[in-house]
């Protein structure tokens, strides 16, 4: 996520991960060792989402001050060390990969990110301090992750045209602007999926005026009446519509629909009967709203549905944790698949190609052995 | 318990509540709306305990600064909401109720309250720091409420001869004159209950001369050779004069009877086989001393026994939550019935009357439908 | 510990105990009362470790300011209170006991403790903010107390020569000349057990030059490569030479033996199938390395084998908490025995001799009633 985070400041360009760490880090409260391989395991995922070869804190482990027990490349305990010959294995291993410089990482989804937005919800007074602004980016990031999806930051105001599917988790500061954007990308036949407290407040952190979320009302066909934060281990269910339940907490909402449709519904708490989560056809495109924290099961549902409004193909039957990432540009087309189980797996190419750290052939399904990187550039 | 604390301090003479909240207020961690009928039923509470109407904290909701997710009369999403729709309910329904202005709160009990004492148990280097005397305060006013007892707080020297009943929780500053008073009160015949860490220090927190409780020793009949505060978690059993047990914990001392009959006995810890709670019959009175703290069962089991003592008469079976309180002046005598379940309940009348918000006659048993509010000026 | 602590401060001369209390203090955030009989224990388990006599605070409890509720000789309730009897009681008993003062106590074990070192640690930026060096001293103290073994803290410069036992929990900061002191106890036939964390750092908290413990490594026959600190509630098994399992927890260590022997080897995580806990035999000694946290019953386990090595005389069978302890001088040998269960116990006396206490002989095995304390000059 950082990663993609970090490409996407840069508008998408190559970048460079310039302090990366050997091993364990000083700064945490405890500071455990990285497992034989997670280095390069690491390094190279960053490259796959962009960035153009990994740096490392510190060269040699400092004898004295704050830093001395942070990991290097050449550790306290000389060359005759796993740290150090894992960082020479991985120097070798980079240089087999110079000709994917400059290309580009290619992304499935975008995810709505605004800085002004998520330093406004840091400040006090908000409806619930168990709210955090970040912690749904990351939710609604992991999701995304575990289907395989690649993501785009994206800022609201935006052209968003190019992609099949938008996500804005807790957006609570837009401007008139991006609600516009955001009306148009889904009358274009854009899919929009957005989590609550979104919208509330200007440029100016003064509230909209009239119902919330103002300037999502006409997309989102809907408005919230009133926000009922719930208590420290309180949840709730929410049905859907073929009866199944989630779990939620933290927050829920009294959604007037005003045009959508309600598919998830409260199923107790105060909102009990009311729209949990709603659907809203509009133009071409369709916008979802969810007005509670759903759990992981909750979010990969909503996806799921979201996923198959927007047409994106589903990935390929990959198992978790194993990130499948393309980078793309003058020099051809790469596929990193970095699998980070302790398990082998398989990737299926599309196109047969040639893995780059091994030298071999691939085509059909690439074997990606546990722990281990694999990159094909693809014929074509 | 906030109501019949400030009716108190305005010594029993109406008052009006300045800033009460439509739903939310946005100044906890988590801000829960309030559920359907909450602010009527809240509000008509206070109005029954003395207030003379009831005023909120915001008109309009503001759209700036720290205290734009407060509720408000008139949310931010305008006219066409509930919250709206209860306000101008409530407007109307206190209208009927206009004649009862300026009417006084009856109470059965009388709470002893002293500012300083409260203030000197919130300095350090206390024997402990669960010791909480608005705990105490609360713990043995909830016990009261349960029995559907009113509570007028007093300060330790008033005149308390008009109260059956005079409970004393936590009163750790406590001058001579009050423990003369106390002393008086019960020889004259009434009904004390002291709970532990009261009579310890004067007016200059400094510990009375002698063993503790200084100025309640003669009252009590006993004295405090040693406390012994417990650890967290710690519990101790105390046995009662039927063998049954019920639990404590925070606190334990080593009470010696000089007069005082042993009544609860503690059942093990430190103390095992020391009195826990003591009786003392003074004149024509009774003076009963915890020296523990009791949880729920407990301090209901001895209010049960003091209720006895002070011959106040038991209410007729009544629902937990349901509220019962008069208010009488010239204008009349008005029973207020708060339900704040959600069963109906019936609440007997000892005289027929007027139903002030209905307009109808009742009589014998009244109905309060779950979650309202009954206001009956009574015939006579 | 904090007894034997003072001796060793004071070069194993006789101290005196300053401030003691008789019952509750006032600066714990609870402070219970001491049950009976446990002031008069705790006071002469400190004259066993070398004290010549126990003082208090305070004489009189005083009336006001901020230790008005800590205990006292004599205390808020005067003469007539269990407080004041053990005072006097014990201030009789101690009379009998005056022939003792000026001997000295007799260790079996050294522990090696350094003020530098453990300041050194509570520096930031740590690999782990769990790792605790006085959580260590604690648990190796504790094991060797249940053990009934008599220890004494010693610098890492000293003359160890006549301790068969040296103990060294987490030492982070140490010396070439102590890495030296060690080498040489070994060779010469000691036995040394080193805790993790060890001979990191030199005077300066520089790093020592080369792999980790730098001046450790010959004695204990081993490099640490990299340090791996558990995450909370994360633990490891490790696995002993019979097969057997212990738990550890807060700290793991990737060792390379160069020499030593591994006995206990890391069962799961990260650094499964490495070594946990080794053994060098150097010279005419043994040198014991343990890499993590191990509890209770590792640290018993290790200390088994450890005190086997350095011969020590296993204690005859004793209840656990019940001290022996012994003080020598020109006025005699005398054996203390403090019973701290609430069971009668006997402890074998090798000698005949006279219980200072009660005036009577004993021989054979030595009756200790539950709680109390007996001392005996031994004859001869």
């Amino acid at each position: 996520m950082a990663a993609d985070l970090t490409r996407s400041v840069a508008g998408g360009a190559p970048w460079l991960l310039l302090e990366h760490s050997t091993s364990g880090v000083n700064w945490q409260p405890r500071n455990p060792a990285k497992a034989p391989g997670q280095m390069a395991r690491n390094s190279l995922a960053h490259v796959a989402r962009g960035s153009d070869g990994a740096m490392f804190f510190q060269w040699r482990q400092s004898r004295r001050g704050a830093e001395k027990f942070h990991s290097a490349m050449l550790p306290h305990g000389g060359t005759d060390t796993r740290v150090w010959r894992e960082v020479t294995e991985l120097g070798a291993a980079v240089e087999t990969l110079s000709e994917i410089r400059g290309t580009r990482t290619e992304a499935d989804v975008a995810v709505l990110w605004d800085w002004h937005s998520w330093w406004a919800q840091n400040l006090d007074w908000r409806p619930s301090g168990d709210h955090d602004a970040r912690e749904r980016a990351d939710a609604f990031y992991e999701a995304l992750y575990d289907r395989h999806l690649t993501v785009d930051f994206a800022h609201p105001e935006a052209d968003l045209s190019r992609y099949p599917l938008v996500v804005v988790p807790a957006l609570y500061l837009m401007t008139e602007a991006a609600g516009n954007n955001l009306k148009a990308y889904v009358e274009n036949g854009g899919t929009l999926v957005v989590s609550y407290f979104s919208g509330i407040v200007d440029e100016h952190d003064a509230v909209h005026e009239g119902a919330y979320p103002g300037p999502l009302r006409d997309v989102l066909g809907l408005t919230v009446e009133e926000f009922s934060p719930l208590l420290p281990g309180e949840r709730v269910r929410v049905t859907g519509p073929d009866g199944s339940e989630l779990g939620a907490d933290v927050w829920t909402e009294f959604v007037v629909p005003r045009g959508a449709e309600t598919v998830w519904t409260y199923g107790d708490g105060l909102t009990a009967g009311h729209p949990a989560v709603t659907r809203h056809r509009l133009g071409e495109g369709t916008a979802w709203y969810v007005s509670t924290r759903l759990g992981v099961d909750g979010l990969d549902a909503l996806l799921g549905w979201a996923i198959e409004d927007a047409r994106l193909a589903p990935r390929a039957d990959l198992p978790r944790d194993v990130e499948v990432v393309r980078r793309t540009g003058e020099s051809g087309t790469y596929l990193f698949a970095v699998n980070h189980t302790g398990s082998d797996a398989k990737v299926p190419l599309e196109t047969p190609g040639t893995e780059l750290l091994t030298g071999e052939r691939a085509a059909g399904r690439l074997a990606v052995p546990a722990g281990t990187v694999r990159v094909v550039r693809l014929d074509g």
